[in-house]
């Protein structure tokens, strides 16, 4: 009887809407990221726009939060709502890290292959949307996560490809800075999409 | 009737008491870190106080965690005087850090705009003391971690332009790395301020 | 009567046998590292080595949180098993960055000093070791957990004096870029030892 369940937490359920919101937001943010790299004409503005999500993913949490402890009956254990909603955030601020630093560092062009880490990432960002909004039902949330893991390690391989190349190719130090720690923030984001899965993997084993 | 109570849970009063202290000692740290910048005059002594601060937060923190495993009734939910203690030290902890690697890093000359850093996060940490100080009666300390944000995105900025002007002016990249890890310390100093302020916002609003 | 409670409680028993493997695990990984920068000959063998026990450690802390989420009573509380398990995977995820590292900066020669700070890593380890097994009876847990907390401080002395003299003595900064990020991989590994004995210590007190 959903029907009735719905009657009586009404506002339980809406801690799934929020998730998938916040799922999207980091989604959004990813495929901005890509477009960024892919077409790099105005840093500024398209941080600008990165930094936006990144501020409204803040405030979806921080409801979320304020919301939790305001409810008796969560839907999820409580500790996993926290954890969730925390996770989905780091994802959004290592986006942002990346963004930003094109700007602070002043990079002028995109390297070769970083386009392609952040692709990664967007597929990872998808399955996150696609795992979470099935958090609810449960049903195929195992299914996503296990493709997250595997993006994690595709972005990994990926990301130590391109510090290697990073290392072989550029010999002024200032741009090995600043390159490592870009690439760096891309990959730690899809770890953070790693971390989200072991929390829905772990909520869906435990209510299983 | 706080007569009673405080004679039925002596032990559980004081873990308010001991956050006061721990609070007190962030803020004796980033005091110090702010004169050390703005007197570098003796680096190893300097960088040993603090380092003195470090280990009394240490202390501090082990005797509460001690305390707290053998108390069955707290004032506050167990996670969260865990999750506070542990985010009180890490502030503590990057002010060492910072202070700490001026010293390995032979550093001579202070860089402007760096003390100036610090004092943002030593009014965070007088924000910190405030906020603390208020926890049990929970009255005003939304109002402070409303302040302590807003300190932290003021850090945040100041880092970040730091960040640019370094790579803007400095062109000796051993210089950029050793003071890019200071900057970043000093600022990752007042992040986890506001991880506190996150910390006491979710206590009040909880028994709220 | 220990037999009765081995016969009610069989899969729980199990929950301190897979710590003794991950800790014994890990322990595996710092001595293929020690071996690693003594006997430098062949990096990319020696590295995937020790990122094929990073993969076990993946695997037995998998299982663990799969069993933890399918067990309704446990012999230590729900948290502690899981913040364990996640140290311990810490540990030997930095144990990887750091051999990994070597690959993938293509590193020919071992500086002096690294191995002496894996040789304190592979003491720590062995503690964790030391500390895991007597989990269950309670022994002398707190005893091994001094003797890491010893040792991380150790490793941190080491690390600084790496650090200086790597700083005093190298001019090519890409160098110090590359040592500078080994040395701190091998020494956080060692403070995840010391993350891993405030966890273990946590639990001993509170079952007082």
């Amino acid at each position: 009887m959903p029907g009735l369940m719905s009657r009586i937490l009404p506002k339980d359920a809406s801690f799934f809407d929020t998730f998938v919101e916040l799922a999207e937001n980091i989604h959004a943010g990813s495929q901005a990221l890509v477009h960024m790299l892919e077409n790099y004409t105005d840093p500024e503005i398209q941080a600008g726009a990165i930094k936006a999500l990144e501020h409204k993913g803040d405030n979806l949490t921080h409801a979320l939060m304020t919301r939790l402890n305001q409810t008796f009956i969560t839907p999820l254990d409580r500790e996993d709502i926290h954890e969730l909603a925390s996770k989905l955030d780091d994802v959004v601020d290592l986006i942002d890290a990346a963004a930003s630093r094109l700007v602070t560092y002043r990079v002028h062009t995109i390297r070769p292959g970083v386009a392609e880490l952040a692709r990664t990432l967007h597929e990872a960002t998808g399955m996150v949307v696609s795992a979470v909004r099935e958090l609810e039902k449960h049903d195929r949330v195992l299914e996503f996560c296990v493709e997250i893991n595997r993006l994690e390690n595709d972005g990994d391989r990926l990301c130590r490809a391109l510090i290697a190349k990073l290392f072989d190719e550029e010999k002024d130090p200032i741009q090995i800075i600043k390159w490592k720690e870009i690439i760096e923030a891309i990959e730690t984001s899809t770890d953070k999409c790693e971390d989200v899965a072991n929390v829905l993997e772990s909520v869906v084993l435990k209510s299983g």
